[in-house]
């Protein structure tokens, strides 16, 4: 099958194509390096070496016989290049992971709010509008966010995959319905995922356009049966305090002996999943598309749920480190119950990584082993989540790391 | 009260803008003048002869001693310079009417599609953007469609102001809650507007903006008691394929006696109000704010609801002009039910103006005086809702019109 991976040099990207590639696809990749711009512009680094797109791609070549394209573009910038990329490569399915991904990012200044929404909203309208423009019937496997749903809607019934069976009272009578589930979303970048979802439901209510959204939980973990064949293939591990999600964070601060920030109480209850489940969730997402004129396929893409503050307990026991607690700077409530139905994806198959199983291979093999990476300034969570005195007390630092490191293997 | 009007140039701003300064509140009307430009384009014109936005200013000063202020500005383009105004004039309120606003116009080809949402989306989210830059607590009124909705979701219910009463089965039982309206817009244009109510309700919560949104019904009429005072101060009245709204349309067809294109069955049934009751339910938005930190608050800003082939027939009968049908290029049902809770406005005092009241001053004063200036090959809508051969047979032209033109006054 012949597969486009926009944002394929990202974090779930570029194991997504290698995966992909591996399983006999002819994959190409576009991207605009935009994550890696980003990081310049933070002055952050991954903590693993990641190699340049080009020695990624030499690299997967000489090791495995197999070619992977390389399309340079900013497809919310660049439409007519966009359209003469699908027009040349006629995709079978696309992979659409190309927007801007953190929600501290989003919230750090006008200028990233804007920029999240101007690339996130157009990269996808861009996107359906192509196919549409170009005749290409190719199924859009996008990644959108468990965040879509937002947290404690109804009691403790499980957060349905997408669409929320409902009744209404009418002069008829009580009629039941399936709708999309409400949106409550957290952040910018989440917002803009919930407008990924009504253009998504447009595009195939009035184009026919084949459509999955996989909404993910928080990605953990860094590397694959692919990316761990040669230190060339490393993905990204994001620690800082816009791109590091919270277990990757913890995981860092315990490789050199910080204490565990956790925000609030801990009692955010998350919905988690292994970036090696990611990439086989999307190969499953791509081998069972929906009929054309369906409404989108939605599932929810995770596979475990935790507190914080658990995963804070289970880090610190597993490392012997300390765990401070901080002013959380987000709106959200302090607590929540959540769970989850991820039904779709087991029933196709999917045999998830659990944290249990993974978490010690994380800070032997990635965590530990490039700790002398670190650059401790970058730790601390800056972005207000509001212009409000009260956050603005929630975002001072956290304490200074130990001057002394204790890496352990 | 200091108010900005985005989009005062236009068809629904500029007679707000008129009826808010005749009321005594400073406004400044902030517009790029896009719909003049859009018109230049699709080389039409509008059927009334509209004066220039400085001639339509210093005529409106001269006749009542009111000043208008005036900003030439892209507020999707150019954010800066939006910052600036909202800094230099700290309004009390802002009516954000600047939105592309045709559905036809939105699926005419990839660059309308893209425009409109590239214009709208950014335009809503730096204005609110913008408000929290600059601390400013201005109320924002922003105009919506009845198009987010959608029809026939719940049998005959009305369609709630915006928030759905809806009961889900949990493990504790049926729950009971309150959620937008499920989103289920008819064309890109009305997608727009279903992506700004989930950007509205984000920066509610996060931010604490102030918001009401008017999910208004098609418009109709021309003139306010303002705009009437004086050629010079003239509303807009659009014909064309793209712009013109069903009721023009046939009021246009009427005076020059061209048969009344329906299309489909014309079983489509519509909410509709005047141009006056618009510019009225504006100032009673203004004048009952949210409180700071609530949801956005919803009304549905309609008075009269008909089927577009009762339309017809009713304006055939006072006309005594045929009526022919065509084949729907859009992608909705051919005949439709509607029922609308309207009951917020009229609760506030709104008196509505009905078509049988006003349908004769709009076919005398409007369509009738300055029949001269219809181009009878603009009369055909030409937008294509989606590429497929179906679609494109139904987008065959209209009649040509009759050589003779009989002017009724």
């Amino acid at each position: 099958m012949k597969i486009l991976v926009l944002g394929g040099d990202g974090f779930c990207g570029w194991p997504t194509s290698l995966h992909l590639s591996d399983a006999g696809h002819d994959v190409v990749i576009v991207d605009n390096l935009s994550r890696r711009q980003i990081d310049v512009l933070l002055e952050v680094e991954s903590l693993t070496p990641i190699a340049t797109i080009s020695e990624r791609l030499t690299t997967w070549q000489e090791l495995t016989g197999k070619k992977i394209g390389f399309e340079f573009l900013d497809i919310a910038q660049d439409y007519s290049q966009l359209l003469e990329v699908l027009k040349k490569h006629k995709p079978d399915a696309i992979v659409h992971f190309a927007e801007q991904r953190a929600a501290p990012y989003s919230m750090k200044s006008s200028l990233t709010k804007r920029y999240t929404v101007d690339n996130n909203v157009n990269a996808t309208h861009n996107l359906l509008c192509a196919l549409v423009e170009s005749n290409i019937d190719a199924h859009v496997v996008h990644l959108g966010t468990m965040g879509v749903y937002g947290y404690g809607w109804f009691g403790t019934a499980p957060i349905p995959e997408g669409y929320l069976p409902i009744k209404v009272n009418t002069p008829e009578g009580e009629i039941a319905r399936e709708v999309l589930h409400p949106a409550n979303p957290g952040s910018v970048y989440h917002m803009t995922k919930t407008l990924d979802q009504l253009i998504l439901a447009f595009y195939a209510k009035n184009d026919g356009v084949r459509v999955t959204d996989l909404h993910q939980g928080i990605v953990w973990g860094t590397q694959t049966p692919q990316t761990v064949l040669d230190e060339r293939l490393i993905n990204r591990f994001d620690y800082d305090g816009d791109y590091g999600t919270v277990l990757n964070r913890f995981l860092m601060q315990a490789a050199i002996d910080y204490p565990l920030t956790v925000h609030g109480t801990g009692g955010q209850t998350r919905a988690f999943i292994h970036i090696r489940d990611t990439v086989r969730c999307i190969e499953l997402a791509i081998a069972n598309p929906p009929i054309k004129g369906e409404r989108p396929t939605i599932f929810n893409q995770v596979t475990e749920i935790f507190k914080v503050r658990d995963l804070a307990n289970l880090i610190a026991k597993v490392t012997d480190v300390k765990i401070t607690n901080l002013p959380n700077p987000r709106q959200e409530a302090a607590e929540n119950e959540l769970a989850v139905d991820n039904q779709q994806f087991l029933a196709l198959g999917l045999n998830p990584t659990t944290l249990s199983q993974g978490l010690l291979d994380e800070v032997r093999d990635v965590t530990n082993k490039y700790a002398h990476r670190i650059d401790t300034s970058k730790i601390p969570a800056r972005s207000k989540w509001r212009n409000t005195p009260a956050t603005k007390t929630a975002v001072k630092q956290a304490p200074p790391a130990r001057s002394k490191r204790k890496i352990r293997t």
